[in-house]
C-alpha cells in the first residue's frame, strides 16, 4: 500500500507540475506577454493541459485507487485518495473530444464577445450562446442521474451543491435582501464624490501593498502585477501571485480588488505545505475560495474597525484629497448601497441580487424553460423585478459578463454568493472564538484572525468536503443566517434603519 | 511521405512547445519569481525538459526518418529531416542517466561556485572541476571516432567545428592580435572617466529602448526586463525577449548589453515564420548567434557613424553629464583598449585573447595535458604570456567564469570568438553589397542592413549548416581576415597606428 501511495503521489505531483506550468504560461499571457506571443501561447497552454489531463485520467490511476481501497478511515491518506479519485472520475467521464470541442467553442465565443459587447450586438452572440447551452446540457449527460442539468456543473466547482439546494439558499436570501434594499433606497444616499478625486496610481498601489502585507500576504511567496481583470494564481505553495488594476479617479477600485485577491491568496498561502503538489493542496471549492476573498474584502476591509486603523494611513498617503473627509464619512462612502446595472461594481447588498438573476436565468436556459432568443427580455424583466433598474441596452444587459461567453453554464455564478454566505458564517464563528476581534482589527492586528482561519480552514486545503468544512469550522450547517444578520446589522446602523421591522 | 512529414512536424512542434514552456519558466525564475517559488520551479523545469527529451528521442522519430530518407535534394523538407535527425541522434547517443548525472553535478557545482568565488576558494572547486573534466570526457566517448575529446562538444554547439579547426583559426588570430594590442599599449590611453558619472537608470533604459527599436527590435514580438545576467530567450516567433542590467555609474554597461541581446533577438525575430516550431526555426549555431549580437553591439553600435546619429540623443538624455564631451571623445572612450583581468568587461580587441586562454586550457584539460590541480598556475602563466597581466587571486583567475562550474567543458567559449570572426565577415559582405552603409547608419537608417542580414542569414534559421551559411552569405569560407582587417583599420585610426607595419 505504501508503494501504491508513493506512486500515486508521484503521479499527482506530475499532474500538479504540468498544471502549474500551464498556469504560469497563462499568468504571463495576462501580465507581460507581447501581443505577438498570443498564437503560440494558446497552443502551448492547451498542450500542457492535454498532458495534465492524460496523466489525470491514466488507467494506471484507476488501478492504484483499487490498491488503495483500504487506507485507514479518516486519515489524510484517505482524503488524498478520495479527492484524487473524485478528480479522476470527473475527468474520465468527460471524453477528451468533448473537452476539445468545448474549449474551441469557448475560445471562439470569447473572441466574438470581445467585439460584440462594445457593439451591443447580441444577435451575433445568440448562436454562440445556443451552442454553449447545448454543450452544457451534453456535459451534464455525462453524469446521468442528476435532478437538474446544472447539478453536475455545480458539483464540479462546489462539491455537494445542487440546483435545488442553491435555489433554497437563494430564495431565503432574496427574501431578506429585497426589503433591505428597499429600506436603504428610502434613505438619503451618502456622498461618495471624494472617492473619485485624482489618486495617483503608484501611491494607491503602495498603500494597497502595505495593507495586504499587514493582513499577512507573504511577498516572499508571492507578488502583485497588473492585469485587465484581477486574479489570484498559484504555481506552488511558495509562489501564490495576485494581480490588480487601478484607476486614477477611483481610490476604492484597486484597493478592494487588491484585498479581494489577497484574500484568495491568504487561503492558498495558508494551506499546509505538506499537501503541496497533491489535490489536497488546493482551496476546496469555488464557494469556500470566494468566502475568503469576500471575508477579507468586505467583512474586514469595509468595516469601521478596519478604517480606524487604516484611514490615518490612507489620509497620509493622500493628504490633499481627504483633508475634508473624516473616517465616518469615508466608511459610509465605501459602503454606499445603490441598485445598479453592473454586477462587478455592485455593493455588498445588491451584489447578490445580480448573482441571483444570472443563476436563475442559467437554470432556466439549462432545463429548457427559457430560450436564448428570449434571454434579453428575460434579463430586463428580472432586473426590473429584482433591482428596479433596466439596462439601456444588451451591452450592460445579457452581454455584461464574460462567463456566458467563455465557458459552460451552471458552474460559476452561484459561487460568488455562496462565498458571501460562507464568508459571513466563518467570520461569525471567528468572532465567537475571538471576542476582541474588532479591537484587534482596529489596531491593525490581523494575525489572530488569520491564525483562526488558518487553523480552521486554510491548512486543511481540500482535506474536508466544502460543506463539512463549513460545519467543522462554524459548528453548524451552511445557512444564510449569519450573512443576513451581518448585512442587517451593518447597513441598519449605516442607514439608520430599524431592521427588526424587516423580518 | 506527406503523412510522415506531417507526423514529424506535429512531433517537433510538441518538442518545441515543451522546450518553450520550460524556457518561460526559466525566464520567470530569473525575472519575477518570488524567492519561495524556487524549489518547485526547479522541479517543474526539469519535468518539462524530461518530457521534451523523451519526445525528442522517441523511437517513432527514427521510424519517421526512415520513411523520409528520399525527400527531394536541397528542399526545405530535406533540411528539416537532416536537422531533426541530427538532434535526434545527438540526444539518443547520450543516455538519459548520463544527462541526469551531469545536470545534477552541474547544479551542485554551480551552487558551490557561487560561494567559492567570492571566497577565492579554488580548493573547494577542484574536485567539482575534476569531475566536470571526467564527465566531459565521458560525453565525448558517446561519439567515438573523434580526433580530440572537445570535438563532439564543439560540434554540438557549432556544427562542423573541431578542436583542430578552432586552433588553426585562433592561432592565425592570435598572431594578428598580440602585436596590435602591444602597439595600442604603447599609445596614450583615451580618457573614459565621464562614462562613469551618475546616469539615472530609467533614462539609460529609455535611451537603450529607443535605440534598439530603431535597429529594428520589434517590441510587439518581444520585451525587455531586468536580470542579474542579461540574456535573450525565445518562446515562439512572436515572442523573443531580452533582459538587461544597469549600473548608475556606467552609461555603457546597460546600453551595450541591450544592443548585444537585441542582436541575438533580431536574428531570432528575423527567422521565417513558417519555420517556427521546427528545429529549422532557431539560430543555427552558437557562433552564428554570437556573430549577430557582436555585429550589432560592436560593428554597428561602437562605430563612429552610429554615434553621429546616436550621440545627440544620448547628450539630450544626459545634458549635464556630457556637456563637456564631444562625439569623438565619446567614441574614443567606448573603444578604449586595455589589457585587463575580466573577460566580460574586455574591449573588442583583447576580448578574444581572454577567450583563447580559456579554450586552450580547456583543450589541455580534456586531452590530459593539464591536470586540474595545475590549472591556477597555468591560468596565470597564460594571462602573463597573452595579455601581460596577472590576476591577484583565483577569484579573478580560474574562478572567474561561471561556465566551468555550471556545465561540461568544450562547447561554449570558442563560440564567442567565432562570433566576432563571423560577425566581421558578415558585416564586410554587407558593406560590399551596400556601399552607402556607413552613411545610412550615420542617419539612423538600419533597415537596409537588417534587410541584408534577414535575406542572407536570419530568414534561413537552421536551414543551412553554419559554415555553409557563412560561405553562402559572404562568398567565401570562414576566415579571420575580415575581423583582423576591421580591428586594424578601426583601432589603427583611433590610436594613430600604422597597422601595415604590424603585418
Amino acid at each position: 500500500m505504501t508503494e501504491a501511495l508513493d506512486e500515486l503521489r508521484t503521479r499527482l505531483q506530475e499532474v500538479s507540475d504540468l498544471s502549474s506550468a500551464a498556469a504560469l504560461l497563462s499568468w504571463d499571457q495576462m501580465t507581460y506577454m507581447p501581443p505577438g506571443g498570443a498564437e503560440a501561447r494558446g497552443r502551448q497552454i492547451a498542450m500542457l493541459e492535454k498532458l495534465a489531463h492524460a496523466r489525470r485520467t491514466d488507467p494506471r490511476m484507476g488501478e492504484l485507487f483499487g490498491k488503495l481501497a483500504n487506507v485507514p478511515e479518516d486519515s489524510r491518506e484517505q482524503a488524498l485518495v478520495r479527492v484524487a479519485r473524485r478528480k479522476y472520475d470527473l475527468a474520465r467521464r468527460v471524453p477528451s473530444s468533448f473537452v476539445s470541442e468545448s474549449s474551441e467553442h469557448a475560445a471562439a465565443s470569447y473572441v466574438a464577445w470581445t467585439k460584440a459587447r462594445p457593439e451591443n450586438d447580441f444577435a451575433t452572440m445568440r448562436p454562440f450562446l445556443e451552442r454553449t447551452v447545448e454543450l452544457s446540457q451534453r456535459y451534464a449527460d455525462f453524469f446521468p442521474g442528476y435532478e437538474h442539468p446544472a447539478d453536475p456543473h455545480m458539483d464540479a466547482s462546489d462539491e455537494g451543491m445542487t440546483a435545488a439546494r442553491v435555489k433554497e439558499l437563494f430564495d431565503s436570501l432574496r427574501g431578506a435582501l429585497v426589503p433591505l434594499v428597499a429600506a436603504i433606497g428610502a434613505k438619503p444616499s451618502p456622498d461618495d464624490a471624494f472617492l473619485h478625486r485624482t489618486y495617483p496610481v503608484p501611491v494607491q498601489l503602495e498603500f494597497g501593498r502595505s495593507i495586504i502585507e499587514a493582513l499577512g500576504y507573504d511577498f516572499d511567496r508571492g507578488r502583485q502585477d497588473f492585469t485587465h481583470h484581477p486574479f489570484m494564481t498559484k504555481f506552488a505553495h511558495g509562489d501564490v501571485r495576485i494581480t490588480t488594476r487601478a484607476k486614477e479617479n477611483d481610490v476604492g477600485d484597486a484597493f478592494f480588488s487588491t484585498v479581494h485577491e489577497a484574500g484568495h491568496a491568504l487561503y492558498e498561502q495558508g494551506i499546509d505545505a505538506s499537501l503541496d503538489g497533491t489535490p489536497l493542496g488546493e482551496g476546496v471549492s469555488a464557494g469556500v475560495h470566494e468566502s475568503q476573498s469576500r471575508l477579507w474584502e468586505n467583512l474586514v476591509a469595509r468595516s469601521r474597525p478596519f478604517w480606524s486603523w487604516a484611514y490615518p494611513q490612507l489620509r497620509a498617503a493622500f493628504p490633499e484629497n481627504l483633508k475634508d473627509v473624516d473616517v465616518d464619512a469615508f466608511h459610509r462612502a465605501i459602503n454606499r448601497v445603490t441598485p445598479s446595472l453592473i454586477r462587478v461594481d455592485a455593493d455588498e447588498v445588491t451584489y447578490n441580487l445580480h448573482v441571483m438573476v444570472r443563476v436563475d436565468l442559467e437554470m432556466r436556459l439549462l432545463d429548457g424553460r427559457l430560450a436564448v432568443r428570449d434571454l434579453p427580455d428575460a434579463w430586463h424583466a428580472a432586473y426590473q423585478a429584482t433591482l428596479g433598474v433596466r439596462a439601456p441596452d444588451d451591452r450592460d444587459g445579457v452581454l455584461q459578463d464574460v462567463h456566458w461567453y467563455s465557458g459552460l453554464l451552471g458552474g460559476a455564478f452561484q459561487g460568488y454568493t455562496l462565498g458571501n454566505v460562507m464568508g459571513a458564517q466563518f467570520f461569525a464563528a471567528a468572532r465567537r472564538a475571538l471576542p476582541d476581534l474588532d479591537e484587534r482589527i482596529a489596531h491593525g492586528e490581523f494575525g489572530t484572525l488569520r491564525g483562526w482561519l488558518t487553523e480552521n480552514l486554510y491548512r486543511h486545503g481540500s482535506t474536508h468536503r466544502p460543506l463539512e468544512l463549513v460545519e467543522r469550522a462554524t459548528g453548524k450547517p451552511l445557512s444564510t443566517d449569519d450573512f443576513v444578520g451581518y448585512l442587517r446589522s451593518k447597513f441598519g446602523a449605516l442607514y439608520g434603519i430599524d431592521t427588526s421591522t424587516l423580518r
